[in-house]
């Protein structure tokens, strides 16, 4: 295959035809809907829309929202022809929020419309919404060195991120006598700032650096971060995501505060107009035995500015100096269920109680009532904890506001392994561990070094105080940032999610069964979550992979068997009942997911980048490092569906180098023995299923998106995908040798002459591959590579079929195999890809009558167990595990997709 | 009066006749309740009957109990002719716990029941209940040497308390790097070990010492302790009362670890038959890839032994070394609302997330399933955080279970100031801010020295590791320890409490509307404790002062309005409340109310021992430190019903030396004109209400106790009465002049010649004066002295009488006083003292028209805010004041009691 370099605009210019003579059933017109409930309060918006093949022209489509509203649009992927695959919308704030809108496509080029001005110098980015000026400095520790207000007031100053780490922790309250601790203190160091290029409604300023030292001792700048502002014309709020990458040594480096600070600027304001939303004014001037007059006293409690001091009861006024000034605040949310809030007037003095509870909303003001002043906030505050908000010199000239990812407050972040190793040194003893505590061990591998986390912030400006009524709304906002998404149907038609699901149709018992067990799984789901506390900075996200029948919980301590980490693609399944249904809570839901898996799971720097950890304990410690954990698929659906959520597209870039870590390490070094040893650069054997489906997902977004590895990634997937076909045995055999340099796929080293080997796994088609290869040839249409449909289909077809039949095509039987419920989905995709109704029927026989899965005479329900055998209350369905639950869900939405008639013709075993 | 050194002798012998010829409507017979529910486990009760005067003799009485249970008996007051006032009984467990019990007293000795037995030699004493034999040493750090079960296993050893602290605080996350702090650690040091003599069905050991360094530094013995073990016949449990005194320095002694250690013997158990009740097997068999046998597992589960290993799956047994081995587990309570649990194979390893929820019942178990353990709880542990416990080494061949009273996870007890004194360096500027937060500040006096708390320990012992049904019933048993009580209809007959308070009696509009309203604000402050988390180590048991109309919070951070301190005699309010109702939850309030106000509210040593410190923002941070916030009488109503309990007898023990504390603090000096300065042991000048009110009830106290000062406090008791009732005036001179040495009272400086002088504050009768009288009187009948009672019934009718009388009487009238809605039930105890009906009409008019009280208009209501002006939703009745709510009910109580009939003859105003 030729290299394909410079494609891309002869692929724009292919389209001009298709463009004039629109094709699929789908109306230029798209009804835009929210998650959940509409929103009372938005501070701008991004969403991606979806659109057929060979529609709409990237160089010559001009896209316009119902309203009248401003819209900055851009297109985050193409078709193979460079149609529009999807496009990216963003809106400013919205003052009177309507339940839908309706998003059109027309020809010609779209007009700017919004308001927002940029300006990238040499020395900093400066970006005017018409609500606020932000500026970014390009050098140095401040992020921010200024928010200034339309009315010209300074609200925010200095803006830095904060870190905090520690050189070891005493083992226990006694052995604080004999350790001895290295504390460090850190602030964000700039390296680079980006500002999106001819921004009008939505300005993206990135800043990359690291965090460095500015306490006394040494210590290497470390800990890389990526900051993403957003912007949105006439918008006083930045949104903000903070990632930082673990570079450090788990037992030499603990990360004790993460925080982002600013300041907020008070000289001006008068300490009882000083207003602190968590904690009341600076000096109150309520509940005093003298009364200063109930205006002053109700203009202090609303946030407004007191009437002149001259004015009020003298007995008050002439005794403001006896009353104390609430210098600090801090509010902690150290667990999940519980937050404390205090003050104190300064330090060296004790903080006093203010109020406690269980889960904050994770908001706070600082600011005045004539100076104005700053909000800041921590989505998912407390499913995020150990988190925190401190208002400290509240009292003097310049106030500060910490928000704290990780709090400061909390013991640290302890990345060290939870064993010791056990004495499993050699692959043999691993090999016999794995067989009774499932994990697959090995010393060094259960490193923290490269994963990543990612929190979203929010930071709002106010010329003057608000009202509790806004801050509520900014609290509820945080809570869940509202979501536009394209009307499903829609979604469903332009098929830019591919065919493989379809919307809810309960319209025979059947179907409405599966539907109701699906919904079953996902209500178990996000109940568990809350019942387990599957909460935490490193945990918010996952779930776990396998319940313990005998001790009512989930198998948290036990090797194999404990953080789910995306094992048999929750993440899959969660997004396709979004898609399926809209439902809100899914989507929340499937978020947090990919937030976790993305970041927490996967290793973004050094030879393991691209790569992510088997399921275990701590989310880093099994020694299985694997590109099916890291499957791009799983991020897709967040990433097209947010208009391309730069931080998710950074990831799914980082996976394109997962090729390259097999020249590093072997993924079955521990059981093999032809004795090969990986090298950097040299052809390797891997898995067809796995492997393959996780690098195939990957360069096929990179292809839909263009991005600057576009052709490399298409090369390599077509390459392969016609490897693959040409192999005799074609995805049956189970794996085939990569030449990473000559981009090509041949017979594996097992069958040098491709004669046609049979080794088929179950796990080939559980980690997305079925919905990457439905997908990719789709992309492809009529060039896909020659029997690489045929060989796919095969594997469909005999995966699940009679023994008799699997010999007859291939020599030999597959054996007994497991996840035969999961893989009716294979089985549905070729009945609907050849038309073939016995197939269907087949299809839907495996999904009631495996015993792999969800058994069909299962009674779908929750125990609720509260008696003294369990800690806390907690609902339990025994039955489930993560596999079953994901594959059922995949299995019940594709095939209700792909053989839905089918499903009718079913009859039971009697 | 003469000295009656001797004396108890000769009343023991008067009372001989009346015992003969038992006077009293009471029967010999007495009803014994639980509070509250029946429970359905007991570790043996203690309690206390009272009994009408002259109706037992101590040295001829014996108790029975009904059901034939053991019953150890003792004498806890006595009226004055020596006839038993206060009996107490322990009993042992009872196996099935009936609804009701009978007390029945008789002539004769009783005969020991209990089979407790008592060994005290020179090194230890060693109580063996029948069910498990406990070792105390007399010297060293161990407090318990060996808990052995009655089969002969050794389930407890090396019982230690333990203490952590530090010499500063770093004030933020960042000082951490430039902050040297010095770590100490302690334990307990025994100084005094004293056994109980005679015991039969309960044994007290107690243990005094203070807390010694271990750890590398310097650092005296210091905070006091007193741990009392309580014993009983029959009994695997040990109830410990743990006690400690602060005599550190605020800014230089920081407690940051504060804890009770006891080791479990584990050598002889197998790994997977060592159970944590907290956090599963110490090696899990349960969850793995391979089953070892279905009995295996569940015996792991329930807690038993498991099948011999040689029987269990190879495919398990043999792999045994590859499960990890869990060492050590932590529960934190660091917020009343949120714990988390967690556990890690050993030090150096990462923690791993077990559950986490709100509010943990406290309860920890270490121990196997063949050589048993030990459980252990700490009674409100979430209202009395930061609180923990840990079970560590459990893989060792001892395990250790700590409970933490101040968890080391916590930031340490910070016991500073809260602010710098502001200037605040001269009386006029000091008394200038009171005028404005109502905070009497002075410098120097915001001191913990001397302060105490008291936490109440449960330590089980089991032969075998329990069941969870056991367990659970042992986590109630921890929530609410049963109390048994007696039958309040007869309390009130005896007269042991005095007559001013009666059961409810709803027969009219008029009076259900009162204990409506009463009832109204128990429910109300008993759901404030909730809303407003008046939680933790030092708040839990108190309210606030006042609320903050303008902010919907209570004045939590100014100055004179925020903790209670017992400000306007809550404490009797509530104990009244629960004689007069029964009521379970207000008994459990009042309980925690007299906890914390009689530790943490007074001071213990020093100087200001027997003083406690006026309402403010910390517990000890007003510089007014008097006598009446130390009030016996706070303490009496919980003394006489748990039988003595042995802390608070000791509190009252304290306040005797009240009274030589005006020699070295004088309450009045910053608004004294008269230059007078206190000299220690040389008269002074008190106030006859609030000073010699709380003065007066600690001689009562000891002298109805007949404890070693009782001829001392009877002689000052009937001495200061009699000088009183040579005042001119009376109780209306407002002070007098105090002989501490000789004992005697006469007029005060300003009226050197008793000429009388008219001095009359509101605040003397509200804390407690009027209880103490009403009692005095009664305990002297006849022999009270000459005058004394003409004296105070004086002050009862003038106090609230028109200006005109006062004029007549007095030769001035008092001038607008306050709190008169208070005052009514001195009122209503001159009318009932008098039968005069028009009177006791005039006190139901105090009471409704009063202005300084609840109006008559008043609707009783609270309020629900949940809106985004309150950070949490509360419930609010602004116009609820401690200090009304307190009075009120007392006015209604005793209202009630001493006016009933005249309430339905009131005419409101038309
Ligand atoms: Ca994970
Ligand atoms: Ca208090």
């Amino acid at each position: 295959m030729p290299q394909l370099k410079g494609a891309l605009i002869a692929l724009l210019g292919l389209v001009g035809s298709a463009a004039t003579a629109p094709s699929g059933c789908t109306s230029n017109s798209v009804k835009l809907q929210w998650v959940g409930d509409t929103p009372d309060y938005t501070t701008g918006t991004t969403f991606g829309v979806p659109w057929p093949q060979g529609k709409f022209k990237p160089n010559d489509t001009s896209f316009s929202i119902s309203g009248g509203m401003d819209m900055e649009s851009w297109v985050t992927g193409y078709w193979r022809d460079g149609s529009v695959k999807w496009s990216a919308h963003a809106i400013p704030p919205i003052e009177d929020v309507q339940d839908e809108y309706t998003i059109k496509a027309s020809r010609g080029s779209t007009l700017k419309t919004g308001s927002i001005s940029v300006d990238d110098s040499d020395s900093e980015v400066t970006v005017d919404t018409g609500k606020i000026t932000v500026t970014f400095p390009k050098e140095g520790n401040s992020l921010i060195s200024s928010i200034q207000t339309a009315s010209g007031k300074t609200v925010g100053r200095n803006g830095k991120l904060i870190l905090h780490s520690q050189s070891t922790i005493a083992d226990d309250a006694a052995s604080r006598t004999e350790t001895s601790i290295d504390y460090f203190n850190f602030e964000s160091n700039i390296e680079k700032v980006e500002v999106s290029k001819d921004s009008s409604v939505r300005a993206l300023v990135t800043v990359r650096g690291k965090y460095q030292l500015q306490s006394e001792g040494e210590h290497d700048d470390w800990l890389p971060f990526v900051l993403r502002f957003y912007l949105y014309s006439e918008s006083d709020s930045i949104r903000v995501i903070h990632s930082v990458v673990f570079d450090g040594e788990a037992d030499k480096d603990f990360v004790s505060g993460l925080g982002i600070r600013l300041q907020v600027p008070l000289a001006e304001e008068e300490l009882y107009n000083r207003h602190v939303r968590l904690g009341g004014a600076v000096k109150g001037i309520t509940g005093l035995r003298r009364d200063p007059g109930e205006e002053v006293r109700s203009a202090q409690f609303e946030g407004k500015e007191t009437p002149n001091i001259d004015t009020w009861d003298t007995r008050v006024s002439s005794r403001m100096q006896w009353i104390p000034e609430w210098n600090d605040y801090s509010l902690r949310q150290l667990t999940a269920d519980g937050f404390n809030l205090k003050k104190r007037t300064k330090p060296g003095q004790s903080w006093i109680d203010i109020s406690a509870g269980t889960r904050s909303s994770g908001l706070a003001y600082l600011g005045g009532a004539t100076v104005g002043g700053l909000a800041v906030g921590l989505r998912d505050f407390y499913k995020q904890y150990p988190s925190g908000l401190d208002i400290s010199k509240a009292a003097s000239d310049n106030g500060e506001i910490t928000l704290w990812l990780h709090s400061p407050d909390a013991e640290p972040l302890d990345l060290r392994p939870y064993h010791d190793g056990m004495g499993l040194d050699t692959y043999e003893e691993q090999l016999d561990a794995l067989e009774i505590t499932y994990e697959d061990y090995e010393p060094g591998f259960d490193t923290p070094y490269g994963i990543a986390k990612t929190s979203e912030i929010y930071i709002h400006a106010f010329d003057a105080t608000p009202s509790a009524e806004r801050l509520g709304q900014l609290s509820k906002h945080l809570q869940a940032p509202p979501v536009l998404y394209a009307d499903p149907k829609h979604i469903h038609a332009t098929k830019g999610f591919g065919s493989y699901w379809d919307l809810v149709d309960r319209s025979t018992p059947r179907a409405a069964t599966i539907e109701d067990n699906m919904a079953f799984l996902n209500e178990f789901y996000q109940g568990q979550v809350d019942e387990r506390s599957w909460f935490g900075f490193l945990n918010y996200g996952d779930v776990m992979h396998t319940y313990d029948n005998d001790r009512h919980t989930w198998r948290y301590d036990i090797g194999g068997y404990a953080w789910d980490n995306s094992e048999l693609s929750p993440d899959l399944f969660f997004w396709q009942y979004f898609l399926h249904t809209g439902d809100a809570k899914v989507y929340r839901f499937a978020e947090a997911m990919t937030r976790h898996t993305g970041e927490v799971d996967c290793y973004h720097i050094g030879d393991w980048k691209g790569l992510g950890t088997r399921h275990g304990v701590l989310h880093f410690s099994d020694s299985a490092k694997q590109g099916r954990i890291a499957q791009p698929q799983y991020r897709k659906y967040f990433y097209y569906l947010t208009g391309g959520d730069e931080r998710v597209g950074e990831l799914l870039t980082e996976t394109l180098d997962a090729d390259k870590t097999y020249g590093k390490l072997d993924p079955v070094r521990k059981v093999r023995e032809d004795g090969w040893v990986p090298e950097p650069g040299k052809p390797f054997t891997f898995g067809l299923g796995t492997d393959w489906g996780a690098m195939a997902a990957g360069w096929l977004i990179e292809w839909e998106r263009r991005g600057p590895r576009w052709e490399e990634a298409r090369e390599k997937l077509t390459n392969t995908a016609a490897g693959i076909a040409n192999l005799t045995n074609g995805f049956v055999t189970g794996s085939a040798t990569y030449d990473i340099d000559a981009r090509t796929l041949t017979a594996p080293p097992a069958d040098p002459n491709n004669e046609g080997i049979v080794e088929v796994s179950h796990l080939s088609a559980v980690f997305g591959a079925p919905e990457v290869i439905s997908e990719a040839l789709e992309y492809w249409g009529d060039d896909a590579p020659e029997g690489f449909k045929d060989a796919w289909l095969d594997y469909c077809y005999y995966y699940s079929a009679p023994a008799s039949e699997q010999e007859e095509r291939y020599g030999e039987a597959f054996g007994k195999l497991n996840l035969y419920q999961a893989h009716m989905r294979l089985t549905a995709y070729y009945a609907q890809q050849k038309d073939d109704k016995d197939v269907a029927v087949r299809a839907w026989k495996e999904f009631y009558e495996s015993t792999d899965g969800f058994l069909a005479d299962q009674e779908w329900a929750m125990e609720e167990i509260s008696g003294p055998e369990v800690l806390l209350p907690i609902h339990e369905a025994a039955w489930i595990s993560t596999n079953a639950a994901a594959q059922y869900g995949l299995a019940g939405i594709q095939g209700l997709a792909l053989a839905r008639d089918a499903l009718e013709e079913y009859s039971p075993p009697s």
